[in-house]
């Protein structure tokens, strides 16, 4: 990149972690975990997002989601079918989400009767890490069908996550999935993430990510 | 993004257009086949151009592969296996290839001596679509494990693509895979890609993805 470029893209960074810091103290005020979900296409972030919401219904507690897309709202149907109130974001290509994007969509929600909001983001492991989005929690998704050594790959989102989450665990013998090894990719960019291991086919690990993404806050845990 | 940042951008890609025609003058001038693969992570790009070069040794074919990633070189090593030159290129946190990087990771090997030469991108179904890096063929790659509807979620890089690979076709009933719909998905947003369906596990497909690559022409059938 040149030097103008990387200036301006500087700018954009900056402009965007104020934005970010005006929605986290909007979050933290009204008392709702927010969480930024963040993996490849296909991982199953959707499929996850789905049953959790319906076990968040089931649980009482209140919860809604934002989904990025660079096309299409499939995903948004997909998720409404649980009872939640879901917003779809189209980004028009645009390979990540900003914290503009979030401010905007959010208009018109009553956030204070909200418990937990998701924010699906488009599906790319590169750069949706460099955009703070005021979430609580910032979740990278890896399924057992993506290879292992994915961490150490894309070291920048797996480095500037809260929590790792492992989907598609129903796969693990029909893939050969070497669990110690994924472990260890994550132990190596990250060894402060806590890691769930998922299945949305048979449920696992589902009610243990909404004990952790509902009642989890760091910035206020952070605080002496 | 401002009217500053999309001014930017479009003269980037307009430079990267440039270098591409260069690139893709040279590789027809010395008759090698390029082929620029882009998919999700985790979608198998490496396990099967690991077997491709294996098979491509075994034929007869001279084939070599330039492999992208963020970071590790993990790629490059699985690859050099196969026997074939294989060079890494590490973009350091970009999220795609960009043709210079092509240009100088060329230098010092002997073109000519090609049939064909495979580019591997960073895992990534958004970025590497902007960027022509002189390919002949631009395969996207689509596993069975990431559902059927990325094509329409992804316009961009399946519109702009010459060839789909399917991979992980032996996963198939074990995610209950669609192959219905994921071809009407493909045909939706590019009614001429060529589909071809693989398992670098079974080997299924990989005989005639390699001819399809090795000899398809698409700048010389393009002349009247």
């Amino acid at each position: 990149m040149t030097a103008r470029i990387v200036e301006l893209r500087k700018g954009v960074l900056e402009k965007n972690d104020l934005l970010a810091a005006g929605l986290r103290a909007q979050f933290a005020d009204v008392d709702v975990r927010v969480s930024n979900w963040v993996s490849s296409p296909g991982t199953g972030k959707t499929a996850l997002l789905e049953l959790l919401l319906a076990r968040a219904v089931e649980r009482g507690i209140v919860a809604a989601a934002l989904v990025g897309d660079c096309a299409t709202d499939n995903d948004a149907q997909r998720l409404a079918r649980s009872g939640a109130p879901v917003r779809q974001i189209v980004t028009e290509g645009m390979c990540h989400l900003e914290a503009d994007m979030i401010g905007e969509h959010l208009s018109g929600w009553d956030l204070r009767a909200l418990d937990l909001l998701v924010i699906e983001n488009v599906g790319n492991l590169v750069c949706p890490s460099s955009y703070d989005l005021g979430e609580d929690v910032r979740v990278a998704l890896l399924s057992v069908t993506e290879g292992e050594d994915k961490p150490v790959k894309y070291p920048q989102l797996f480095h500037s996550s809260d929590v790792v989450v492992v989907t598609k665990t129903d796969l693990a013998a029909a893939v050969e999935w070497d669990r110690d090894a994924a472990l260890a990719a994550v132990a190596a960019v990250n060894p402060d993430a806590t890691v769930v291991e998922t299945s949305a086919r048979t449920g696992a690990g589902i009610d243990d990510l909404l004990d952790l993404l509902s009642t989890r806050t760091p910035h206020l845990q952070e605080a002496p």
